[in-house]
C-alpha cells in the first residue's frame, strides 16, 4: 500500500453544503497553529464571540463555536434543554424535523409532531393546536430554513406562540445564517444552532450556536447531568465564556475556528443587510433563467429560501445522469433530493461566496447543454439573457 | 465594533497538543473544499481508513475518524458501548480516566473505579481484584498514555486480563498514536480512540477510532439506541462504511481531513517504527539535558512516556512566571500540570513534528536561560552539550 497526498479537483459548489470557500478562508485554514490555550488565542475567540453575536443579531453571552459540525450543534440543544420525561412539540416539513425527534427521544424526552408537507412552511395553526391540546409541553423545536426543500417558515412568529404557551424554543438555522433575514433578539430565540459551511461560506465542521439567558437558566437547574460530557455547555462555557481564566475542556478545532473567525470578518465587511439581498439578488437570477428554461421550484414563492432552490426534475430526465455529468463535464456539484424527494428535485444551494454571477452563469448554461443533449423537454437559448436580465435590473 | 483577520504568532508548540503542524499539513487545510458526498471525497475517506488501519495497525473494517476533537471519540466509544445498567472498570491514573467515569455515568452505566497515583502505570494487580470482585462488569477502559502525567500503562497486559474475565476493552490512545508502540490487533484491542493534534502533528478537532468486530457486535445488538445521535456508529457506519453507496449522515469536515490524510501519509512515508523510534531518540535527548540541569521526571523511567515528559518544577519557582516568559520571549509553549499537579510540573510534548532536535535545543536552552536569570537552584552551562551528545549516540 502506498497512499500520495490528496489533490482535489476544483469544483464549483451549488449543492445544500459545503458552498465554495472563499480563498482568504482557505486561506486562513492554513495559518500556523497554536495552543487552545494561548492568550492570544483567546483573544480571537473573544473576537469570534462578537462576530457570532453580530451574525445571529443577538447580545447573549452564550453564543460560540461547538467543536463540531451542525448535527452536533442540534444535539447541544436537545441534550442540554431536555431533560427525561419532557415533552416537546417538533414540526417536520422536510428531514432535519426528523432528526430533531431522534434527539428528543434519545435524550428521554417525548416528541409530539406537527407535520406539514415536504416543500410547505410549518402551518402556524396546526402549531397553536398542538400547543393548546399539550399545556405540558416545554419546548417547541423547529426548522427556520429546510435544507432538504427550501422552504422557510416563519420564526418570529412561531416563537411569539410559544411564548403565549409558556415554551422555550430550539431553532435550526443552519441554512439561514448569513444568508436571510434572521434576528435572534428580535424575534426573542431561546437556543439556536448552525452551521459553517452554508452561507458562512466556510469550510464544515463547526456549529455556532446562541442561547438565551432564560435557556441558559433551564440548563443551569437541570435536575441531572447532560447525558453529553462533550456538549455539556455547563462545562463547555468553562472554556469559552471564562475570559482569561479557562478551564480546560476539550482541545478546540484551532485552524477550523481561524477559518470561522476569516468568514465572520468577510461577513462584517459585506454587512449582514447586504449579504441578504445579495443572496435574494442572486436568487432571482437564477430563478430567471431557470423559469425561462421551463423549470419549476417546489416552494411556493412565498416562504421560498433563497440560497436554497429546489428545482423539479423535468419529466424523464434521470436526476443521477444529470449531476454526473455537471461533475465530470463542468466540475459543477449540485444537490440531490433526500428522502421522498429523492430523484425528483435537484438543490441548487446559493450560499456564501456561491451566491454570485459567475455561478449562475455556469449552473444555468451547463444545465442547459446537458439537458439539450438529453432531449429533455426545455426550452432552450433563452436562460442565459433571462439570467443576465436578471442581475441588470 | 470592527475586528481585523487573525494572524496568529509564530509558536513552538512542546505542551501537551496541538504539537506542530508540519507547513505540508497546514497547506493540505487549505486546499480546496469539494462536497462531502463527491466520488473523489469518498476515495480519499477510503485512503483515510486504509491509513488508520496502517496507524493502528489493525485489519478493523471500522477505522475512522470522528468528525469532533478526542473527547467525542472517547465519547464515541462510551456512548456505543455502555449500555444503561453496565458495570465498567475504569483505571484512573490522572485526569482522562475520571472523564471516563464521568462518560460510564452519562450513559446510565456504573463505574467501578481501579485508581492508582498520579504518575503511576495502571497496577495490574488492583485491575485483576476488581475484575474477580466484579464479574458481572462488561467493559474494561483505562488509558494507554495518560497526557496529564506522560505514564504508558501496559495495554497489551490489561486487554489480556480483561479478556479472561469476559470484558471488551474501551483504551484511550489519544497521545500514542503515532508516538510509541500501539498495536490494535496484536494486542486485542476491542474499542480505541485517539486525536489528531498529538504525535500525528495534525490541526486539532478530529478523532480515529477503531472497534474490532467483537466490540461491534455489541453495538448493533443493543437492547436500546445509542442516546448520542450524532456519535451512534450504526448511523456513521452508512456514511463511513457505505463504499460508494454512501447514505448522508452529517456533513464532514472537509478540510480537516485533508489534512488528517496528508498527517497520515507523512507517517506512512517516513514508517510507523521509526517514528517511534524518533520519539524515543528525542525524548532520550531532552531527558539528557533536563536531568544535566538537575531537573526530574515524575514518572518512572519504566512507564515514561517519550512524547509527554512530565517535569517537577524546581523550589521556589512559580509556573505561570516561566511559562508567560517562555512564550513571550521564546514564542515557545509548555504545558501546565493538571489537577492535583497543577503548579507542580511542566509538561513538554515531542509529539510528531514537534520530536525534533531544533526544537529540543530551544526548549533546553530557553528554560536555562530563565531559569537561571531567576536564579533557581539548577546547574547551568551543561545542559546543551548533553544534548548533543545524545543527539550524536
Amino acid at each position: 500500500m502506498t497512499i500520495s497526498s490528496f489533490n482535489p479537483p476544483i469544483r464549483t459548489l451549488m449543492g445544500p453544503g459545503p458552498s465554495d470557500v472563499h480563498p482568504r478562508i482557505l486561506e486562513a485554514l492554513s495559518r500556523p497553529t497554536i495552543g487552545h490555550l494561548d492568550p492570544v488565542f483567546v483573544e480571537m475567540m473573544e473576537e469570534t464571540k462578537a462576530l457570532l453575536q453580530y451574525a445571529f443579531q443577538t447580545d447573549n453571552a452564550l453564543t460560540m463555536p461547538v467543536s463540531a459540525p451542525g448535527s452536533a450543534g442540534m444535539e447541544t440543544c436537545f441534550a442540554n434543554l431536555v431533560e427525561p420525561g419532557d415533552k416537546v412539540i417538533v414540526c417536520q416539513n422536510g428531514v432535519f424535523g426528523g432528526r430533531m425527534k431522534e434527539n428528543v427521544e434519545r435524550c428521554g424526552g417525548s416528541a409530539v409532531m406537527v407535520e406539514d408537507d415536504w416543500g410547505e412552511a410549518v402551518d402556524l395553526a396546526k402549531v397553536e393546536t398542538a400547543l393548546e391540546n399539550h399545556k405540558d409541553a416545554k419546548i417547541l423545536a423547529f426548522v427556520h430554513a429546510e435544507t432538504s426543500t427550501g422552504a422557510r417558515s416563519d420564526a418570529k412568529e412561531l416563537v411569539e406562540l410559544a411564548h403565549r404557551h409558556d415554551c422555550l424554543t430550539i431553532v435550526d438555522a443552519v441554512t439561514s445564517l448569513g444568508g436571510s433575514e434572521l434576528k435572534v433578539d428580535d424575534w426573542q430565540i431561546d437556543a439556536i444552532y448552525s452551521g459553517t459551511q452554508k452561507c458562512l461560506s466556510c469550510a464544515p465542521g463547526i456549529s455556532p450556536i446562541s442561547f438565551s439567558e432564560r435557556a441558559l437558566d433551564k440548563v443551569r437547574n437541570r435536575s441531572g447531568k447532560v447525558q453529553s460530557w462533550f456538549l455539556d455547555l455547563n462545562l463547555v462555557m468553562g472554556y469559552w465564556g471564562g475570559g482569561q481564566k479557562r478551564a480546560y475542556h476539550h482541545t478546540a478545532p484551532v485552524n477550523g475556528l481561524y477559518g470561522l473567525h476569516e468568514a465572520l470578518v468577510m461577513l462584517q465587511e459585506e454587512g449582514l443587510g447586504n449579504a441578504w439581498t445579495r443572496h435574494t439578488k442572486m436568487h432571482n437570477a437564477l430563478k430567471a433563467g431557470l423559469e425561462a428554461m421551463g423549470l419549476d421550484f417546489i416552494v411556493d414563492e412565498a416562504h421560498r429560501l433563497p440560497q436554497l432552490n429546489a428545482v423539479s426534475i423535468p419529466e424523464g430526465v434521470d436526476d443521477a445522469t444529470v449531476r454526473g455529468r455537471l461533475l465530470n463535464e463542468y466540475n459543477l456539484e449540485l444537490g440531490a433530493g433526500l428522502g421522498a424527494l429523492a430523484g425528483k428535485v435537484w438543490r441548487i444551494g446559493l450560499m456564501g461566496h456561491s451566491a454570485r454571477a459567475e455561478n449562475i452563469l455556469l449552473c444555468v448554461g451547463a444545465l442547459e447543454a446537458i439537458l439539450s443533449d438529453l432531449r429533455a423537454p426545455i426550452n432552450t437559448g433563452v436562460a442565459l439573457a433571462a439570467v443576465q436580465q436578471s442581475l441588470q435590473s
